[in-house]
């Protein structure tokens, strides 16, 4: 079927059911931010493969809603599909809510698919409609053409030992237990990928980049219940979570053990990570509290044996990026280096360390232009060759056993120029500054955000994604609670707490410039004002120093970037060939 | 009566109504931050004088629940009171709620006088004992035994004019529709009198240091109305209005009012700034809609008339500052100066000004270990001669005809320490950082309170309360709805919000710092990046600079302190004698 085709099949069921408008959600039944291919539906629909739109669908129009990432993108692949692209506003935003309010009679019909729909987004959208007396049905008119679809992924999922987690399994369900009873309940609802991850010690391959396993998890006062494909686990890894408590049943089995769920129970889910047809299994009697869920927050503090591994990945992940960077430098102007060839080449180097597993997100490798694009993506027809002069920026990560990286740093290529090298020192500032960064137990993300901005405020200057986000332990390259951001996110700074520091400034067809260390929140002093938190940089990969514009640095910004890459050579050097290493040494000297 | 005597006849009212728990608020039915005396119903039951407070009675407990201010104010006048000081761990929070809940047992009686507690704070504490099946119910027990109760406040009210104003009242009238049309909603009912006194240009003395009179406000699709006293204004006054489109009402008759509006109507109302008791007069089936009033928002977007008076309100304001700490150098050590007559002095020199009409609030006085009471009110008590050595710290402000200020100064006294000299000069590096700043649209204060506290962070020192607050224009030194704070206030800056930003460092028992200057929000500049905003210092008064640590400043804080001096300085002088001038020039010299 053509995507022509496939609309008017979509218009067909629809006009059969009675509805007059259909939303087609970007998302699995887990709220994942990376989708088995199972759920590309969108993909299916239009052809669009960017990572975030919503397709809305009436009889008279069809539209794809999405940010301006990838306005370029859907213009190129929405052509000839029927659809066509609007732009949202806010990114990450349901505007078409708005516009369907704006279109549709009183009395109307709207259909989505409710296991692909946040409980708050659901809840949102059913208040707007139902003002106006629009009803909010459940259907799945894509499942219904889809008859190639592939199925859900089958791929093993593993336990990874408290050796390396930390936290044996049921001690983490105790803990669990306890935020549960402060918040006056008992029983739980998980759908969140990560989350069932960090609470079963489990990973797996059932997403790209993500090491986790299609699952749910369900905890009453007495039980804990792992909802997961059998055939996916070892015996043993079955008699050892029988051990820990948990009892292991199949991954279908899920809607009929929340709808067995006691009818006067109150039940915990996090609203923003369960979807709504699962929502709906609960007894209608039952109490439901809603809020972040209790793992989110426990396995955002790493403990001090994932720190521990953190950190190995740390070297294993610094010495794949200095081989990288030497790499580059001993073959640029000899031979042909392209963003895609520079980016498989860092896979490689990733995959040559013994602990790899994965990569932890897709490389943004971007030359000039293309580095501008905050999440760039390359594809044969975007991939440019790194020749002449200017910057190229890369961002990119592994997923190690036991650690997950995230690292962006930016090279310069040929004579990079001036005003390249002042967004470069001045992006540099902005890290040190959150780096160095000393602050009072209690302090938000939202406060620290803006001393990671000042010193680009201080030029006009400022960058439109968040300046940190959360990250896991051997899982999600993004995981909350925290993140560093303007967003008013109510969520304080913790020790143990690991998060990205990657302020940038993109200057649109001509070149971006975003430098990103890992740094783990810590213990800093007591004072008479109180306890006071720091960061510790992590991320072990040399800053370059050969376009710092020195006059804009403060001295104590100086000191940071030599001490940084002193240490960062220091502890790579024991794990480089004598020639890696002196090539390091250079790249690390003091300006 | 007394106190113990108020206590019993108060349980013996609750046992006849059958109720278990009173609750007292610090409150009017306007909720103001100043009361009234007919309002000061705390100091009439147990004869605790602090302004926040909540009074708890039970057949077996009384308790004042306030917050750490306070904690010793309370502890002497409660003494032989029958009431009990509880400590409040977060200030301004209802956290006897939870005590109630500890204490009561289900179907318990809860009694609070509902013209004194907002929609909001009643709604929350509604729901929470509730939960509990304890039952919430109106009674004024207090009213009842308060024989010698003063009647409310009957001075004359006025109205500023446009030329004062900026805006005609028509046209104030207009933009507050149109915020409400875009709430969906054409009915308003106002009852805090700040934003009354802003919409009708109106003006009184019915409150201590705010230009406010008793009032309440509705607008409707075709009426605009004013409930106030009549006996308050001018002939001319109604006639104005009138013709501005406003009918005047007497102030009692709000209830009847608000019971008449249409049963059908959507009335927008600010929970936080309208109490319960009128809540409930609006019509059962009316829609009410809950947000931030309008006129909060218009208010605090001063315009170019404003500013222009706000702007020689100053030059007053600095001449009155100049003259008092010329006089207090003169005395010191010559003859007997104390915090009071400090105050006192101050005081005279501000009403020895033209325009001067009023204090903007309780002057803080405060020598070393008083200077470290961030709210600190001098008493007979706690007086202290301003003598030795050490910190002398002045927070005062003045209203004039037409503007309102707000400054902190300190002056040091004697040889000050090399610790203090510190804390001093730190204070000021986080001034100037947010008098400094440039910053994107969009930018809100906990983003800039975070950059006025690095300076001292950098140290491990911080302060507990924000950074700073909007103020009114001839109005309310506090007000809305921007503030410089760690609290997630989800407003942005505009041009035209005038702001105080005040860090301070405070040293129990030692001394205490604050430094502080109003800032205007204005238009910086337009980048690539987008509009940038940046803030212009309104007030004008020296900063005693014999004491900074210039090792501690930075090249451009330096510059930036010497640039304000001389700016105090060139504006000031042509309204000073001679030897006033001349004085002043030797303050304003640059380091």
């Amino acid at each position: 079927m053509t995507y022509v085709e496939k609309l008017q099949a979509l218009r067909q069921l629809m006009t059969n059911q009675g509805v007059d408008a259909y939303v087609i959600t970007a998302a699995d039944p887990h709220i994942s931010e990376y989708l088995p291919a199972h759920y590309k539906a969108i993909p299916f629909a239009c052809g669009f493969t960017g990572s975030a739109g919503t397709l809305v669908i009436t009889q008279t129009f069809a539209g794809l809603w999405t940010d301006s990432r990838y306005f370029s993108q859907a213009e190129t692949q929405l052509q000839g599909t029927g659809y066509e692209l609007v732009k949202l506003k806010v990114p990450h935003t349901p505007e078409y809510m708005a516009w369907l309010l704006e279109v549709l009679p009183g009395g109307a019909k709207v259909a989505f698919n409710h296991q692909l729909i946040t409980v708050a987004l659901a809840i949102e959208m059913k208040q707007h409609l139902l003002a106006r007396s629009i009803e909010t049905i459940d259907f799945d008119f894509v499942s219904a053409i889809w008859t190639d679809r592939v199925g859900l992924p089958q791929e093993k999922a593993y336990l990874i030992g408290e050796e390396a987690a930390g936290l044996s399994i049921s001690d983490k369900i105790a803990e669990t237990r306890a935020i549960l009873k402060t918040n006056a309940t008992a029983y739980h609802f998980i759908s969140s990928l990560d989350d069932i991850a960090w609470l079963f010690n489990l990973r797996g391959k059932d997403v790209d980049y993500n090491p986790v396993a299609l699952s749910f998890a369900i905890i009453t006062p007495d039980e804990t219940k792992l909802f997961i494909d059998q055939e996916k686990l070892s015996e043993t890894d079955i008699d050892i979570l029988n051990k820990q408590g948990v009892r292991v049943y199949p991954y279908q089995n899920i809607s009929k053990a929340l709808q067995a769920l006691p009818p006067d129970a109150s039940i915990f889910i996090d609203p923003k990570r369960t979807c709504f047809g699962l929502y709906q299994c609960l007894p209608k009697t039952a109490q439901v509290i809603f809020g972040i869920n209790p793992t989110t927050h426990l396995k955002s503090l790493k403990n001090d044996t994932e720190v521990k591994h953190i950190r190995k990945a740390m070297l294993q992940d610094g010495v794949a990026l200095s081989r990288f960077f030497k790499w580059m430098e001993d073959r640029l102007g000899k031979e042909k280096i392209t963003e895609w060839s520079a980016a498989e080449q860092l896979a490689k180097f990733r995959a040559e360390q013994q602990s790899f597993v994965d990569l932890s997100f897709n490389t943004i490798a971007g030359y000039n232009a293309n580095g501008a694009l905050p999440h760039y993506s390359v594809t044969a027809e975007s991939d440019q060759e790194i020749k002449g002069d200017g910057l190229f920026l890369v961002d990119s990560g592994g997923q190690y056993l036991y650690g997950t990286t995230d690292i962006t740093r930016v090279m310069p290529i040929g004579k990079a120029s001036a005003g390249q090298a002042d967004d470069y020192t001045l992006v540099l500032k902005g890290l040190i500054e959150g780096a160095k960064l000393i602050f009072p137990e209690g302090t938000k993300g939202y406060q620290i955000d803006a001393i990671c901005r000042k010193p680009l405020w201080d030029y006009t200057i400022n960058f439109g994604h968040g300046t940190g986000h959360g990250i896991g332990f051997f899982l999600n390259v993004h995981e909350g609670p925290q993140n560093i951001s303007p967003a008013n996110v109510d969520i304080a700074f913790k020790p143990g707490m690991v998060t990205s520091i990657e302020p940038g400034i993109y200057r649109p067809g001509r070149h971006g410039v975003r430098i990103e260390n890992l740094v783990l929140c810590s213990a800093h002093s007591n004072s008479e004002f109180g306890n006071f938190l720091a960061f510790e940089t992590l991320t072990l990969c040399f800053i370059d120093t050969t376009i710092v514009n020195k006059t804009l640095l403060e001295s104590h910004q100086l000191v940071w970037l030599n001490q940084y890459n002193q240490m960062v050579f220091d502890r790579l050097q024991p794990l480089l060939s004598v020639e890696e290493a002196e090539w390091l040494k250079v790249k690390c000297q003091p300006i």
